[in-house]
């Protein structure tokens, strides 16, 4: 197809196309001629990966770059797939100005309650320093919810996780391995969502608001 | 205290202080003579605020400063404090892009997941849009995953979003607000490091690699 078809199908600028080709993020099309290429449905494909990423899961370019690059080499094995998504959707520093004592606090009961989970983590990894910093800073901020509060998400991570893996087939093909990140990346959105519709359905219960109407619409 | 005692305490610089001064994210000290003035708590606790926002929820200072002035003015019933923490958190046009014809299907499929659920929410709140983006997404690459897939987390949602509310008083007061807000906020990130952590531990279950230790060296 032709990049204005290509533009059409996957609902991305020629501009934004053009960029992602110089940027070598979309492989080049195939050439007819002077300043003339057909693009395939691999480029279809891989726009849409783009989008996704960008656009749901908020990522930049250049972990978008390494991501791509990671789902094509087949040599990596999907363990070091899981562990670039983890780098790819942490925040750098997240405990950064934390003080010492509310880092070790809170790092040693993050510690307590994945060993009581048994799983088997690094003692490294970006989500435990996430989860170390974001339980800091609860403390640091009074708000009151201790590690404990994390149980049920926990129980349910661990059940979507043995879901997420059952879907992938054995050999590795390179479109498991992108519908792998895609979900990883992906489903932290949904879950998110799922979090916010939850705590409006039990503010509007609790506090005795009409659905979807009065509240909203006068604020 | 000083800018520099409350940089040392806030673990935030001096130049950062004075652009939120500057910025007027964080209110002036009390001037103690020509160029000098000193803070309090209020101070203190508004940086963290600030920090956790940015830093651990990503969020822009545009956002955050929306944040910071509803959690400030009591007459917002609580209701609207965890609608704008929807907006603050969502992503602009998430479906973008998407044919109509996905899209169309997925909100189908959401819309009867959210009413299976029993959740009374609104029909175009970000959370809606943003979970129905997810669901589209997933379909058009081909990540065969339904909705169906996050009835776990839909459940662990509905009881935190209760505990959350339960550690609220009646009385809606600042200290309060500023929590109920932390903690949507916050807890976001660690319920996506949750689920990164229980993909490492199933993926070194599944493929029976050594823990934290192997393959994470090889890298």
């Amino acid at each position: 197809m032709r990049i204005s078809d290509l533009s059409r199908q996957a609902g991305v600028s020629i501009a934004t196309i053009k960029f992602y080709l110089r940027e070598g993020l979309l492989p080049p099309g195939t050439a007819t001629g002077r300043n003339q290429a057909v693009y395939g449905e691999n480029h279809l494909r891989r726009l849409e990966l783009i989008r996704a990423f960008t656009q749901i899961g908020q990522l930049e370019l250049t972990t978008v770059r390494q991501l791509l690059g990671a789902i094509e080499d087949s040599r990596q094995p999907i363990v070091q797939l899981y562990e670039l998504v983890d780098q790819a959707c942490s925040t750098p520093e997240p405990g950064k100005g934390a003080s010492a004592e509310h880092l070790r606090g809170a790092k040693s009961d993050v510690d307590t309650f994945l060993d009581d989970l048994g799983w088997r983590v690094g003692t490294v990894t970006p989500a435990r320093e996430r989860l170390t910093a974001v339980v800091a800073a609860l403390r640091r901020l009074g708000c009151e919810c201790g590690v404990e509060f994390f149980a049920d998400y926990a129980a349910a991570a661990e059940t979507q996780a043995v879901k997420e893996l059952d879907l992938l087939s054995a050999d590795g093909a390179e479109a498991d391995r992108a519908a792998a990140v895609v979900r990883s990346v992906l489903l932290d959105a949904a879950m998110a969502a799922l979090r916010r519709l939850a705590q409006e359905h039990h503010v509007a219960t609790r506090f005795g608001l009409v659905p979807d109407g009065a509240a909203r619409r006068s604020a």
